[in-house]
């Protein structure tokens, strides 16, 4: 599979997004920055995950595509505020929300963003799925707020340890992925044990799938991923490499990384190049793999407990493997 | 009635707060901001309104207490963010949350308080019931989006009209009175015409009440509202107050009035007392006092079309006489 195999889906989704026609809501100022956001694109993971997920157990996947939405909006949402919380000028090579309406109207967009997410999720539900819908979808959003907590007080602490940046990543990243799996199979009318399965699944990619991330900063391709390389070290962020190579490195490693944590922003190219040495030295990047490699065997493990066909399941595991083989 | 009559509510209403244990929830820097905001208080108006609705029709109002809590910290989620774009420095006497805690504290927890609202709404209800239930509270909050962004354009405008400033608190104020009442009733399985009408009872209550409020700007007893006479006309608000007078006042006294919002707040002294003595030439209370009494009208209008005892109605009558002839 390659991300172009997904256009059906992505096309779906956005004519499914553009029907909804949220320019045409009162006030505009309201809802101007919602359709802003929404039109910087990504690739649509999240929905993507709900409708291959309803495709496991039924064919038509636009049945899924409110639920879907909801995701993707609700994900959007999340990044509207945490771009102001970390000041970020771009976001997918456009100026943010916040910097281009202002900061007043990227929380207000972003709150009514969090209320149509909920609007969208039961869209078309049964009334018996409906309230372990609302559940999962009230529980997993405030894990998300746990995340960013978590990531903001990372910011202000030396160290962290490697479950506290685990337990962080699942909650900021993971478990939105689980979501997006879980929420497909419910509305495909999925029993509870199946549902959490699927969210099981999710949880353990986004795991894999933001230590990827991790170390696509360090040693992905930048022409690829047009970022700088090592941005991450730049800011002194507390990644699975970083955290792994402070618990490797003897105390004299040790005290180097903190004290380029505290070196300059001039001396940016000479810290990059530094700390990539150690990462390298420690084997970082096996590390990475082996951990990575650990969580996608636990996604696979399960959804196959999943009592569906291998061949309905192909294009989940494709969809793994792209994700988690990505360079950039 | 007066509001010492109202104490068993609030008392109940507290005690089941406290029994959630806000604070008991990790990690602390995202929900010690939620413990601070609701600490303050307040006359709890709204959750006193759904207890009363709910006893319309049912003696135990400790069944619709999860519904009354939702709508508590939906509001306040509104103050933590409103008070952020107002850059408001103080709430209820004490500091904001955005002065404790920081901005992206309180944008971060007033996420969390929003997703919270949604989770205490369903607690306890019928599967037939959340879907209306859903559906209210997802429109209602929007609409109060919508009418923050209304009143942010204002600032902007040298010129608004009645029916827009009505719209603005209609949305910003009203419905969630409206949205109070029918949760209420909603929960103690009044049918959907009952709901609505309870809905437009709170709404037009609503109206009335914020029709007051401004009128207690100008013309309350400061010793009793703890407030400056006039923050509205320093801070240059198109209330209802100042746009009845613009459209009653002659040319003179609209150049007049124009020409303070654009005072340095040097003169704030000399602007109150002069724009009061233009309200008091026009005979501006005489217009609010009409207005409010329209919309009382309209507010027992719409409970008296309610098919239940006078009697049960009685509390919420002496409620609303209460909200409207307060002084503070």
């Amino acid at each position: 599979m390659e991300f172009k195999d997904l256009t059906q889906y992505q096309n779906a989704f956005e004519t499914y997004w553009k029907d909804v026609n949220i320019e045409s809501n009162n006030p505009p100022a309201l809802f101007s920055p919602i359709s802003y956001i929404m039109s910087l694109g990504g690739k649509r993971i999240r929905p993507i995950l709900c409708l291959l997920a309803y495709q496991l157990f039924k064919v038509d996947f636009r049945r899924a595509m409110p639920q879907a939405l909801a995701i993707e909006v609700f994900h959007n949402f999340t990044l509207v505020h945490d771009d102001i919380m970390d000041q970020a000028p771009t976001r997918r090579g456009a100026v943010t929300v916040h910097e281009q309406y202002g900061t007043n109207s990227a929380i207000l967009s972003g709150d009514a963003m969090l209320i149509m997410s909920y609007q969208y999720l039961l869209k078309g539900l049964d009334q018996n799925q409906i309230s372990l819908a609302m559940d999962m979808f009230s529980t997993t959003a405030l894990d998300i707020c746990r995340g960013q907590q978590l990531d903001m007080n990372f910011e202000k602490k030396e160290w962290v340890a490697i479950p506290e940046y685990l337990e962080m990543i699942q909650y900021k990243t993971a478990v939105l992925l689980g979501l997006s799996l879980a929420m497909g199979g419910l509305v495909a009318g999925a029993d509870r044990k199946t549902v959490e399965l699927l969210n099981q699944c999710g949880v353990a990619a986004g795991m894999a799938f933001q230590i990827h991330d991790d170390y696509l900063d360090a040693f992905g391709n930048t022409q690829l991923t047009g970022k700088q390389r090592g941005g991450d070290i730049i800011q002194n962020k507390k990644t699975f490499l970083w955290i792994t190579a402070y618990n490797l490195g003897g105390q004299r490693l040790q005290q180097e990384l903190i004290n380029w944590t505290k070196q300059s922003v001039a001396n940016a190219s000479d810290k990059v190049r530094r700390v990539l040495e150690i990462y390298q030295s420690l084997d970082i990047e096996g590390h990475c793999q082996k951990k990575q490699t650990d969580y996608t065997n636990q996604a696979i493990d399960a959804l196959n407990e999943i009592d569906v066909s291998d061949e309905r399941k192909q294009r989940i595991f494709d969809l793994m493997a792209l994700l988690l083989s990505r360079s950039h």
